[in-house]
């Protein structure tokens, strides 16, 4: 699948500090365009949500393997911070999160599984349901 | 007092990058169970609060300390990200975050006191009032 | 100018992890008083927004700054956080961000230009428009 990650503005989509990767934030988009516009709702079905997460995961999975230098290879994802833009009565964050947390298994095995942070924010870029940032470590 | 960290969901408590330790967002759970429920709202007592984010700075900070290896020790806190649940009219985000630094600095003396963001979200995990996440060094 | 940064509270403008640094989440203040109060709201010009961009940032880079040790510089901005305190239809995240960056790129050239990260909060301290936290690395 073509994905091409655009910077927006003037920042770039994943930076280094030694072998520590930290990406940007990253909504749900395929070719630039979101893949789902609005808020994650406390009373629909949790499914609803999760091509949204796992394409912001994989985004920023992108992202940071897009940092990765000539010979080098990702070691681990060590940390994912998840903003879900909320209804005002949703408590569920950590199965939501869970679905980017499965894509980046998928992707890695057990070095897909870093800390989490999880929270709901009151709005995102373009109003899309999440973002994703990610710092992975390269070896 | 025992107070399992129990994952949820496809992470781990606390991740390792080299020295440094960043834990996931931890809220004020003791077995498992949230202590409190709700927003922090801008008319009660800012002492309301007070339990409720010792309780996830202590959850955070164990989290910290159960990712030291063999032989280490936990040198500092780096940074502390506290995410609050907050009313609409809420402003005194310093002073609730005050009482996780303060819990931190009984705990680690003047190495408890790392950096800072604290910040009004619109929902959190189970309608909890705080999630604290950490960034701490091993030593 | 003259814009003292006066830690609140206890934690430090900005703490070192071996070559990272590590800010606090910086509101738009000027000799501790903020220069702009209020909801960062979507039928405004944008414009209306960016000197409490700038002024954040400035007040994240000189924490950096004053982080550094003697014989020490900045190498380069590693990531950004931008939490926007916004009314509830607004969605242009990244182009009220981009003031922030501008303003790390008059400063530090390409050396600015990290990764970032950017999302709509519901409250921030003293009701302010934006609070800034930075990665950094020290050379």
């Amino acid at each position: 699948m073509s994905n091409k990650i655009i910077p927006q503005g003037k920042y770039i989509p994943a930076s280094r500090a030694g072998k520590l990767i930290y990406t940007a934030g990253m909504t749900p988009r395929v070719n630039g365009q979101l893949i789902m516009v609005g808020p994650v709702e406390a009373d629909k079905p949790l499914e609803t949500y999760r091509e949204a997460l796992r394409q912001s995961a994989e985004n920023a999975l992108n992202a940071a393997r897009n940092a990765l230098e000539e010979g080098e290879s990702l070691d681990k994802i060590v940390n994912m911070l998840v903003f879900l833009n909320t209804s005002e009565d949703f408590t569920s964050h950590a199965k939501i999160a869970d679905f980017a947390s499965e894509y980046l298994v998928e992707q890695l095995g057990q070095a897909g599984v870093g800390s989490r942070t999880a929270i709901g924010v009151k709005t995102l870029p373009g109003n899309c349901p999440c973002e994703i940032q990610l710092i992975a470590m390269a070896k």
